[in-house]
This record gives structure tokens, sequence and C-alpha cells, in this order.
């Protein structure tokens, strides 16, 4: 099993950029592109990306991994340019949803495809807010992908400082709905009500309030993508949610819901350590 | 107008303690008290308060403002303690429910009693997690009392590095159930849901997940009493949040809703700076 010297990059925003410059870290070369060529410029200035162009219309290389990291539509893309080529290097994406492209993927490139999510992210996008300690002790889902080719990612992953969690596609976007999808319009909700009431409550707000109204502020045309992808789970989501809040207007018990939400508090804060 | 020198903190726990912390930094004494006699003694070892004891039963002493920092049946009691009295000094409390307290403090000490409420909180609660700057570029509103009075609680709030907004107390209510009480239940409801999901949930959770689960670990005893208070605006965001849930899943326009989101998310980056 060889080891990774080399990984090829698409999409250079805040996981791709970042992620040039974790394994750039960890001593690992990588080759990158993105349509903005000043997102190619400023990484190369940082020395995170070689010289070496990565041309998205051949996509070849000698490198032992390639990361797609462009919205999920172009991911897709880069699969149908890859399926009747020849190539050696294990693929694998780093999109939100995982059950539409594992699906494509396992079609079109079989075992060489790992269909991966790391759960990491942060107020600004674009390559500008790129850190190379984006992934430190983060989790990093993989759902697919032949043997050979799901050590190469979790050699990547280790490499970087997240840690792997195996999920189906199916489970992995079930619980994407829950804890990041649902909030992401939860946020977008509340800040517009808020944003829109008679009174200053704009000028009221206080930490608890800041800490995830900056959810708000993500990029709308790469959310669409993700809850469209995702629609099935999110939509099953919000329904769980509507049903609980319609049960706390009418019983009118807020005790035993707040009890509830400190127990899994407390399951969360001993359960989501990382794992070594 | 006299300045202060003197204020008096009956509750101690995490606004009490961060507010005599705070005071203490700015050249202004402090007396203080709460049932946790560990709570006393370790802000008297900080030197946050001084060795004179401010009696709960007596409440007297030559401060200029007494702060009511208890919950807030207990700062009720408190004003009927206060109300057949004769002081000089000006009443304020910091609890997160102005409604109810600011008609029984009006009925009781008239224009003495100013209503307040820092925005201010933490991961923590209690004295241990006190601390100086909690109030720093905070807004606090006040709702009511005397005009000479309300000079008093202005002169605490700059005192502290706090900015105050003025509004009724019904839409202080209103306000803090959309910026403050909804999002708690929110956070309580998700994370209990997302606890329990057969999926390995909780270990795949992001920074957005993060910053506000932790609302998840307040005290649900303190939280019961706030929400109760708060009832009717509370329920009234619940049932506005249900229309624009049932909204989105039966019209599934996501970027209409994402878009909304991010045009608050601009309102309050730009309002919501600390006034001078």
């Amino acid at each position: 099993m060889s080891s990774i010297r080399k990984v090829g990059v698409l999409g250079l925003g805040l996981v791709g950029a970042s992620l040039a410059g974790a394994l750039r870290r960890a001593g690992i070369e990588v080759v990158g592109w993105d349509p903005d060529s000043d997102a190619i410029r400023s990484l190369r200035r940082k020395r995170w990306l070689s010289k070496t162009a990565l041309d998205p219309d051949r996509i070849e290389g000698d490198f032992q991994v390639l990361v797609l990291a462009g919205p999920l539509s172009v991911n897709e893309s880069y699969l149908r340019l890859l399926a009747p080529r020849r190539f050696s290097f294990t693929v694998t994406d780093v999109g939100s949803v995982k059950t539409p492209i594992a699906k494509l993927g396992k079609k079109l490139l079989g075992s060489s495809f790992v269909p991966g999510h790391p759960m990491a992210g942060g107020t600004g996008s674009g390559f500008s807010f790129a850190t190379k300690n984006l992934f430190e002790d983060r989790p990093w889902s993989i759902c697919g992908g032949g043997e050979k080719q799901q050590r190469q990612v979790k050699k990547l992953i280790k490499a970087v400082g997240a840690h792997w969690v195996s999920m189906t596609p199916e489970g992995h976007d079930r619980t994407v709905a829950q804890v990041s999808h649902l909030p992401q319009v939860l946020a977008s909700i509340l800040v517009s009500q808020t944003s829109k009431s008679k009174e200053p409550a704009l000028e009221l707000t206080g930490p608890g309030f800041a800490d995830w109204a900056r959810l708000a502020g993500s990029n709308p045309e790469l959310w669409t993508e993700i809850l469209d992808a995702n629609k099935t789970s999110v939509v099953k989501e919000i329904k769980k949610l509507e049903k609980a809040l319609a049960r706390l207007r009418t019983e009118w018990e807020p005790q035993s819901t707040l009890k509830k939400g400190k127990e899994g508090y407390e399951r969360w804060q001993n359960t989501s350590k990382p794992r070594p």
C-alpha cells in the first residue's frame, strides 16, 4: 500500500483551499485548479499549490488521490469526464450530500470512487478564508468505495488532522439533515423574521443569537443545491420539528423539552470527542 | 445628579457576579448577597465584593443602585419586601422577561424601579463562570422607571461597558422571544432529537451545530421560569416558525428562504454594532 505523496484538488473554495494548506503542511504535494484564477494565484503564492497545473478537461497526473471539491453538479460532471478514462488514482469528493453522488460514482467509477464529507466549515466561504487547521479534530465521513481506495482516503484524512467515520450514504444524509441542513434552514428563517420585526430586535441580539445567526450569512446558491439534493431527509426533519413545536405549544411543558435537551447535550459532550 | 459610588447586588449567579466584577473594575464598590455562601466567599476573595454584607431580609445600605439578579420569582419577592419601606436608591433587575416584573414594580415601587435586561450570557452558568468582560459592547434594555432613576441605571450600564436600548416591556418580551427564547427551545428540541437518532449523528457534528447546541446545556429550571413568564410571545413565535417551515416543506423554494436569511444577516451585520 503506497503512501500519499501527491494529491489533486479540483475546486479551491474554503474546503478545497484549506485542504491544500493542510496537505502541504503534512508534506504532501498538491496540484489544483479552480475557475477563479485569483484562487490559484493566491494559493501558489502561499506555496500551498505547486506550479504544475491540473487541467480540469483532462484530469491526469501522478497523484494518488483526486479530491472533487466543487459544487455538487460540477463534481458530478468530473465523474462523467473520468468514467471513460484509464487512471490509477483514487477519486473522492467533499460534498455535503452523499446519496446521489455515491450512486453515480459507483456506476461510473466502481470501487475507485470514495464518497467523503468533512464536517468542517467556518464563518466565511471562499479561498480567502482557508486555513490549514480547518480539519483539525473534525469528523470526516466516508460512504463507500473499494477497500484499498478507502485506505488511501483514510490516510489523507489522518494527514490533515481529522478522523474518519464510516456511514452509508443514506445514513450520512439523514444525519446531516439533522445536524447541518435543518439548522441552516432555521437560521435563515429566524434571522429573516427577526430582521423584519417592528422592535429594534437586531440591536438586542446576545451571544446565543450571534453564534448561529452566522449560518444565515452562508452562500444561498451553494446551499440551495445542497438542500435540493437532500430534500427527502430535510423535509422529514422539518416535519419532526413541526410536530415537536406544535406539541410544546399546545401542551406547554417547557421543562420537559429543556430537560430532554440537557440530556441530549450531555450525551453529545460525551460522544463527540475526536477519535484517536 | 450624583454619580454611582456603591451598588448592591442580590443574586450572584453568572450575571450578578460578572456585574460585581465589572463594577469593581470601574472603581465602584459592590455589596452583595446570594443563598450560596461559596459565591459570596469566592467573590470576596477576588475583591469583587466588599466585606460588608447585604442582608436580603432588610435590604438597606448607602448604595445608589440595587440590582435584583435572582430568578424572576425571587426578584418579585424582593420588590414586595421593599414596597412598604422608605429608601433612596434606584432598584433595577436583570431578568430575561420584563412585562410581569415591570407591572409589579411600577405598582409597588413607582418610579424607583427600572426594569432592565443585559443581553449577555455564556456557555456556563453560576458565579464560577463570571467575567468582568461579560457586558462589554453588549446591548442592555431598560423598560420603564422614572427619568432620574433611568439616568442612574444608564450610568451603571455605561460603567460596565454596555450600551442601553430603550424599549417597552412588551416590545422587549416580543424581541427576546425571537432572538433568545425561541432559539433556546429549538436548541433543546434539535439536540434531543439528534441524540436519539439511529445513526451516530452526535459524532458527525460540525462547528455550526456546536455553536448553538451549547444553548441546550443551559439550566432547565431557570429557563422553565423564563419561558413560562413569556409564554404568550414564545407561542406566537413558535406559530410563526411552524408556518414558515410548513411553507418551505410544501412549496420547496429553499433559495428564497436562504436569500431572505442572507438579507436579514446583512441587515443584522449593519445594525448590531454597539452604540457609542
